[in-house]
C-alpha cells in the first residue's frame, strides 16, 4: 500500500561546500517537514539567494557595489513600499508538498511557479484521503458564500466524518478492484474523491510566494489550503526575514482605503459609532459588504466609538 | 439539481457590426457547442484576430503595409519553420468547457492561458459523472506505463460501468446528505470523485493553445483529454485555416530526427528490415524505447524493407 | 526616407457583423490614433471582450446565468475589492504604438504582453528622434534620484535642444553613411541614439494592462512613458468603463496604510502639524522617505493642521 | 568614469556548507567571468539544482524514491525526446551581463526570466560603446534579409569604424554636456547610442534558457548575441552535464521534417543531385527558401548525390 515516504537526502548530513550565497535561516528548514491537515506535509527542498541577494539585485540599477549588510533592510522595505518586485524574483523556493486533491486544484491557480506532481497515469494512487477534524467541521457561512461558519453539533460532526469514512472506503474498494482487473490505472482513478492525497514539487521565486501568501494567509481562503500557506509562510520568515518581515508591515497587516474612504475620513473628522459609520458610508457606496469593510478599517485605525 | 445550461448568448443572432477583423471561419462556431465525453462540451464564447492579423503583426517588423491576402499564407508558413511564433500569439480564443475534474487537472498544468473555473465553494456541485464508453474500458498498456491497452472483456467492461456507478452514487449521495446537513459547501465536496464534472471559460493565444493541441492531440495524451483537444482543432482549423495548415505540415505531421538518427542513417544508405535496423539502432543508443521510436520514423520515411 | 504610415485598416467603415460581444466604447477608438511626444502614438487595433464579459466570466464560478447589466458594476467592484482579478484576465486590447527606444526599453520590462516590433535588422530605421519640448527640459530632482525637477532657465533648454539635435544628426548621418557602404543594416544601426522612435504591436489583457497603468500613470514614472499610460487610459475608460472606474477608485486614487501607519494613527486621535507628524513617525520607524510618505496620506485623510 | 566593477563576492573562496544539491560543474564558473565582445561579459553569480535535481523531480510523477545516478542520464534523455520539459523548470541560472543595449534588446525579448538592469534614470550610464571587430563588420547578406554576409575591404572596415568611433564620441560628449549642466539623467541619456553597454543580473530556468539557447545560438541570430548564448552554453554544459547533451543531441543538432519532405523522401528513394532535389522539391511546396532548406537536411542526411 503506497504510503509516501520522503525521498532520500541528496546531501548528508554535514554537507557540502559551497560559494553560492546561503541563507542559514532557509538551511535549517532543509529536508523538515512541517505536518499539514492529517497526512500531508511540506518541507524544503532547495532554495536560491538570501535577503542579502534581493538588495543586490536591486543595486545592479545603481551600478553600485556591495554595501554593509546594515543598508539591506532598509533597501528592502523601500523596494516593498515602491512596489519595486523584481529583485525580489531574484530567490527562488522549491518544496516537496502533499496535500489532498482539492487543495491542490486551488493551488495550482498560481500560475507563476514550476511543479512536477504524482502521476495517477503511472503510478497507483496513494490510500490516505484527508479526515476534517471535528472542530473544522462546519456549518456553511452566512455572511460569505464561500466560507465556513458555525461548528455543528458534536453528533452532527461524527456523522460527518462517518460519511465521508464511508464515501473514501466505497472509493478506494472500488479502485483496489479495478486494479485488481487491471483496469488502466489512467481510469481505474477516476471514481477517487477529491480528498485523496497527491503531492508535487512546487518551485516559486520569493516574490510570487508572497503574493501566494497574501492570498492564501487570508481569513477568506480555505482552512486547509491555508494551513499549508501558514507552514511555508513558515519557513519563509526564516530563509529571507527582512523581506518577510517588510511584507508583513507592509502588504499583509495594512489596510487599503478607497477613494470613497479617503474623502469619507476628510469630510467626517469627529469619530462615530459603529452603526452610525455604516449608514453613513452605505449612503456613499450603496453596498453592504463595502459597508461592512469600511467598518472594519475603521475599527483597525481607532475610529469607531465604543 | 443543478444541470448545466449554457448562458444565453450576449448578442443575438443577427450580430452587430465591428469594426475589428472578422473571421468567417470563427464566426460560425460562436456558442455552437462540440459535445465531448459523456456529458461534456467546448464552444468558442469570443475570439480575437485571424490569419490575417498574424500576418500583419509579423509585418510590422517589417516596417511594411498590408499586402495582398495571397501573401499571407507563405508569410505565416514561413513564421512557422523559422519558429517565429509571437505574431501567432497576437490571436485570441475563449473557449466555454465541461469535462471531469481529473481532465481538468491535465488540462490546467498548461499555465499560458486565463481561467475562471465553477467554484464548489460558492455554488453546490453537478450531480454529473463521466461514465466511460464501453470500448474505452481497456486495461493497462504493458508498452506504456502511463497508457491504456487492449479492450477488456464486455463482461469486464460491464462490471468496470457498474463498480463506478457505484462509486459516484455513494459519493453523490454522500454529498447531498452532507449539504443537507448544512455542512459548508467547501467541505461537503471533498468526497466527490474525480470523475465530477466542472466547467471553465478558458482563454489562450493561438501560439499556446497550439502548443497545448501538440501534447494533447498526441496518441499518448488520455483519451478524454484528447477529446478535448480534437474538439477545439476543428474550432481553430476553421478560425485560421492557414495558420492551423502550417500546424499540421511543420509540427504535428513532422518528424524530429536527432544527431544520432542523422549520423545513423546517413552512415546506412542501404534498407533494412524493422528488426536490423532496430538492432543496429539500438547498439548506437543502447536504449530500447530510443530504438522502437527510430523504426516508427523509418517506416514513415519508407526506409524498412518489408 | 521611412516616415510612419498607418497600415490601412483590414475592415472598412461601416463594419461587419459578428456575434462576438462588442464594446461600443472600445469600437469608436478603433484605428483613431492618439499623437504622444513629438512624434509616437498609440492606437486600438483590436480588442476583446468589454465589462459585460468580465461579470460573465466571474459568473461562472456561481454557476449561474446571465443576470441584468446593472448588477454587472457591482460584481465587478466586488471582484477589484477582493483582488479577484482572474476575470478581468478575459478581456484584451491590442495596440499599434510608436514610441523612443527609451522608452520602449522601460515598457517592455512588462512580460505579460504579446510584442512585435519593428525590426531594425530587417528594415531601415526611421530618421524621427524624440526632441523634449522645452518645458520637459529640467534638472535633476533633488528629492528623488530618479526623477526630474525645476525647469532649466530658458537659455539653457534651447542649449539642450542644440546638443541633441546635433547628437541626432551625427547618429543619423552616420548611419545612411553606413548603409550607403552596403554595411549589414543590424550593424550600422548600432550608432543610433536610444531616442530614435521604433514600433510595435502590443497585446495585453485588462488585468495586467491595470497593472502597467498603475504603475506607469504614477508621479514617479518617467514623464515620456506616462503620456503613453495616459494615451491608453483614455481608451480603456470607455472601452471598459465599469472596470476602469473601479480600478481608480481601489487601486489609482486609493491609499494603502502600512501596520506602523495604523498603530501610529490609533494612537494619536489628535491631529497634529505636518512637521510635528513628520517628527513623531521619523522615530517609529527610521527613515525620512517613509515619513514624508506618511505625511502625504495623512494631509489626504484630512489629518494635518494647516 | 563610470567603469565596471565586478560586485565584490559574497561568499569568501573556500566556500561555506550547505545542505542543499550541488553541481560541481557549476561551483567552478560562479564569479568567474567569461569575456564577451569588446568590454562585456557573462558569468553565474548563483544556481540552483543539478542533473540529479531535474531526475528527482521527474521521478516524483512515479512516486519512487532515488534510483542510481547511473540511470538520471537515461531519465533525462528520455525527457527530452517526449518533451517533458516541466523537471528542467526545477533548475534556476542566475548571471551578471554587460552587453551593449541593442543586444540587450534582442535578449530581453524573452519574457520567461527575472532582470534587474542598470538605470540611467538613477546612475551614470558607462562611457563604454560596442566596437565591432574588423573581421566582423561585413555587408548586407543577399540571402537572408536579416543577417550579414561578405567581408566588407579593409578600408571600408576601417571606415565604418571611423564613423562609429565619431559618432559615439558625439553621443558620449554631449551626454557629459547634459549631465554638466545638472539635466535630469533621465533625459540626457536619450541621445547615447544603442552600442552604449549596460548590464543586468538576468535568472532563468533551464527550460527556458535551453529555449534561449536553441534560438540565439542558431546561425540566423545576430552574431553579437550569439556571443553571448555561446557563454552561458559554456557554462550550462558544465553545470547540467547530461541535460545539456541531450540537449544538443535531440534538438540543437537535431533535423524537423515536415510533412511534405517525409512525403517527398518516402517517394523518391533514389539519390539526386543538388540541383534535382530542389527543383523536384520546389515543384511540391512553391516556395524557393523552404527547398532550400530541404536541400540543406538532405545533405545532413546523406542523400544529395554529389
Amino acid at each position: 500500500m503506497p504510503h509516501t515516504k520522503l525521498p532520500p537526502r541528496i546531501v548528508d548530513d554535514e554537507g557540502v561546500r559551497t560559494l553560492r550565497p546561503v541563507s542559514q535561516g532557509a538551511e535549517k528548514w532543509l529536508f523538515r517537514p512541517i505536518p499539514c491537515l492529517d497526512r500531508g506535509f511540506v518541507y524544503l527542498v532547495d532554495y536560491m539567494g538570501s535577503d542579502r541577494a534581493i538588495a543586490e539585485a536591486a543595486r545592479v540599477s545603481y551600478g553600485r557595489g556591495t554595501k554593509k549588510v546594515s543598508e539591506d533592510e532598509a533597501l528592502i522595505r523601500y523596494l516593498r513600499r515602491a512596489m519595486h518586485t523584481s529583485p525580489s524574483e531574484m530567490v527562488e523556493f522549491k518544496f516537496h508538498c502533499k496535500m489532498p486533491i482539492f487543495v491542490a486544484r486551488q493551488w495550482i491557480r498560481h500560475r507563476t511557479a514550476n511543479v512536477n506532481e504524482y502521476s495517477g497515469r503511472y503510478s497507483e494512487m496513494s490510500d490516505e484521503f484527508y479526515m476534517p477534524a471535528l472542530d473544522q467541521v462546519r456549518a456553511q457561512a452566512t455572511d460569505n458564500k464561500q466560507g465556513r461558519g458555525e461548528a455543528l453539533t458534536p453528533e452532527q460532526q461524527r456523522h460527518v466524518q462517518g460519511i465521508l469514512a464511508r464515501t473514501y472506503e466505497k472509493a478506494h474498494g472500488g479502485y483496489q478492484e479495478l486494479l485488481g482487473m487491471n483496469l488502466a490505472k489512467e481510469l481505474a482513478r477516476i471514481g477517487l474523491s477529491v480528498a485523496n492525497y497527491t503531492e508535487w514539487y512546487w518551485k516559486i521565486d520569493a516574490h510570487n510566494l508572497f503574493h501566494f501568501l497574501r492570498l492564501r494567509l487570508d481569513p477568506h481562503a480555505q482552512y486547509e489550503i491555508r494551513v499549508y500557506a501558514e507552514a511555508m509562510a513558515r519557513i519563509v520568515r526564516d530563509a529571507i526575514p527582512k523581506s518577510y518581515r517588510a511584507f508583513e508591515n507592509y502588504v499583509l497587516h495594512s489596510i487599503q482605503l478607497s477613494e470613497m474612504e479617503i474623502a469619507f475620513i476628510a469630510a467626517h473628522p469627529e469619530r462615530g459609532d459603529e452603526w452610525k459609520l455604516f449608514e453613513e458610508f452605505f449612503k456613499v457606496v450603496g453596498n453592504k459588504r463595502e459597508a461592512r469593510e469600511f467598518v472594519g478599517k475603521m475599527k483597525r485605525l481607532g475610529f469607531v466609538r465604543s
